[in-house]
């Protein structure tokens, strides 16, 4: 190891260490006592917006000059309303119902044992994140109102807004009497401390990488620590030849065109050959300023159309493009999904109950639709409140993760002297 | 990479997309499906009892010529009660209720929509184990009840007897009409192959390693695949100063003796410096043949202890032999369980409810438990049927794993048409 390795793993073995106090005392703090906390950050955070708009425009003023994209740039940008929106967010967190503390199931054993499953926080979680500053905050009021510590380490785009987020969150977290190390923010932007992160087994209990392709295949790849990783929003809708048409149309537009930047944005439809209406649903996506790069078959249905390639159907265009298919039936419609899906939300749309109930079972993927927008893919939208991802791996949590995905459990088991026979 | 390598890639790589089309199957098979496939497992396994039988002799032999341990030997050895006692416990799985299907919460949404959480196998399930044959058939029983594909890696030594069980067990589930490649056993011994399945990211998803600590380290360390690791079960019991001491020396012997060389045995005794009966307690446990290792303290109290070494408290003996500190209360005893536990099972001996209640929500095990021994740490004795280890990690399952542990959960979204504003 590098003197940098050795240096980056020394600061967070220290910031573990005090982040696992926290979590000792997080773990035990009361409902009130955790959304007093979150009520104190958001305050706080919207006393300092001055601050966090000066912060904000350094990094803007070093973004501009290193040339990042405008796309970036835009994600990078805080003004008043998005930080009121930040600090908006974390109130409506404080209130979300606490999972801590619920019985998941209790049994009493013949022998008069009983045992509960009682949930807990996961304790220490580690949140690596890209440009958006916002997760600074979004990010760390979850973990905290589920009782975790969190160790923090943004992009370096946005160095200086993540530490004026941070430091109002750490303002309004002390003002709670909660420990100043809830939420500790990475000092340095060394890769290697992501590395140290990434290693600290037994010292983080959870790693959430919130960024593109190559941030979390980088996170999965090196980690050590359990990860719960949101990958690709391959998302399809297949149109089945019971579907009602005029449904089918609105859905697909909403689904593909209301904002096309998000994660369950449909990317490809796959219509059935024996829909009724296909050239209809085709020209209202063109219609709606959206480019369709098409199989041979749809193509003849427009002239407008454009030839997709092979890799259109693996591509998570977050765009105004959409891949369109022809599929001779369910089953082929499944195949495509299992061959080109990334696990994450997929869409049937069919007057058929019997089709969608297989559809639904034996599609793969965290999330499965039936007659609805896959933009729905939400956890605000599921009633969970917020989310601090979309998990498409298999195991802990699955689909949107909100504050139940942050906690685990514990079995409690009392006795009255009970010994083994 | 080695040819070697290449070539088990190549074998891992194949016996995962078969695995993976055989748990389609399987993810879809009812309840009565999975339950009679067990059946005729049993049933195989007993009708080849005298091949499995045979197959055990040349392990036998091949072990005596290898110098193998008694103990290494023991656990190796098979004979017709085992053999019977294998084919009884699938049985007893193949009645344990089917957690796949169950709808673990419905919400409906103002707008129509209703979410449903529904429970699924998680697919496909890789064991790497050592050498204990009866692995084969008690993992490979409750990862199949639960609808998955397993992928099994036994050890060297119990290679031949390895075989003899896949064999009846996939007669079995061929004879239930599921797919042969529900089950398979790796059918080469070389290391390599281990490394190609805790490499096989999307093909596998979840390891469950099941041996000894280097086995465990060893998947932990390598491991791209997620991992439901069982690690040391250094478990403590406290013995608080409002103890009954009848109580408290009952649980003692138990806990410790009763059987030595499982994870739940007792390794630690921590006793109040209060508590009423100290000399007793050690006394008790010297009579029944444990050899105790004690602190100064605890050193007065009888001649016949030895003085505990550092190491000890981190020592899991599996064996008749205990180490024993004097505490100066329940902070002190939380702190050493912190120290030195290894979260998996840690039990308090107390009158006095309020220390029990911290001890039970302020020590981080998967398993604390009050006036009982730690021997009950079983899934057994949790009413979960059976269990495939005792999970000591803080994700996904904890504490006794049984069939819910080995399933995921699916979000089914049922719309009318709804598109998102």
């Amino acid at each position: 190891m590098t003197e940098t390795d050795v240096d980056c793993e020394n600061l967070i073995a220290d910031m573990t260490t005090k982040a696992r106090s926290a979590a000792h005392i997080l773990a035990r703090a009361t409902d009130d006592h955790k959304s007093a906390a979150l009520k104190y950050a958001a305050s706080a955070v919207r006393i300092d917006t001055p601050k966090i708009l000066a912060a904000n425009a350094l990094d803007m003023a070093a973004g501009v000059a290193s040339h990042l994209s405008d796309a970036l740039l835009d994600r990078l940008k805080l003004d008043e309303k998005r930080i009121a929106a930040m600090a908006e967010a974390m109130d409506q967190v404080a209130i979300l119902e606490d999972p801590v503390g619920q019985i998941i199931d209790t049994r009493t054993q013949p022998n008069g044992l009983t045992m509960r499953r009682v949930r807990i926080p996961v304790g220490v979680i580690g949140i690596i994140y890209e440009s958006r500053p916002n997760v600074t905050a979004d990010a760390a009021a979850l973990a905290l109102r589920s009782g975790n510590a969190v160790i923090l380490r943004g992009g370096s785009e946005a160095v200086h807004s993540n530490r004026a987020i941070h430091h109002a969150m750490v303002t309004g977290v002390t003002q709670a009497g909660l420990p100043s190390e809830s939420v500790q923010l990475v000092p340095t932007q060394d890769r290697m401390a992501v590395g140290a992160m990434l290693r600290a087994q037994g010292a983080i209990d959870m790693i959430i990488p919130r960024g593109g392709k190559s941030l979390v295949a980088r996170v999965q790849d090196e980690a050590r620590v359990p990860v719960l990783a949101h990958l690709d929003g391959l998302c399809h809708t297949y149109v089945h030849s019971q579907a009602d048409p005029e449904m089918a149309q609105e859905i697909i537009v909403n689904a593909k065109m209301r904002r096309t930047g998000i994660c369950g944005a449909t990317e490809t439809l796959l219509i059935d050959q024996d829909y009724a209406a296909p050239a209809k649903l085709v020209a209202a996506l063109i219609d709606a300023g959206c480019e369709v790069r098409a199989d041979d078959m749809v193509m003849e249905l427009d002239s407008r159309t454009v030839s997709a390639q092979e890799e259109d159907w693996d591509t998570e265009y977050l765009d105004s493009v959409i891949s369109v298919r022809m599929v001779a039936g369910l089953e082929d419609a499944m195949g495509h999904i299992a061959r080109h899906g990334s696990h994450h939300t997929d869409a049937i749309i069919t007057g058929d109950e019997k089709i969608a109930e297989r559809f639904l079972a034996e599609v793969d993927s965290a999330i499965v639709m039936h007659n609805a927008s896959t933009q729905y893919a939400d956890g605000g939208e599921f009633g969970l409140g917020a989310e601090i991802g979309i998990a498409t791996g298999r195991l802990h949590a699955r689909g949107p993760v909100a504050l139940e995905g942050l906690t685990t459990y514990k079995w409690l088991v009392l006795g009255q002297g009970q010994t083994r026979p």
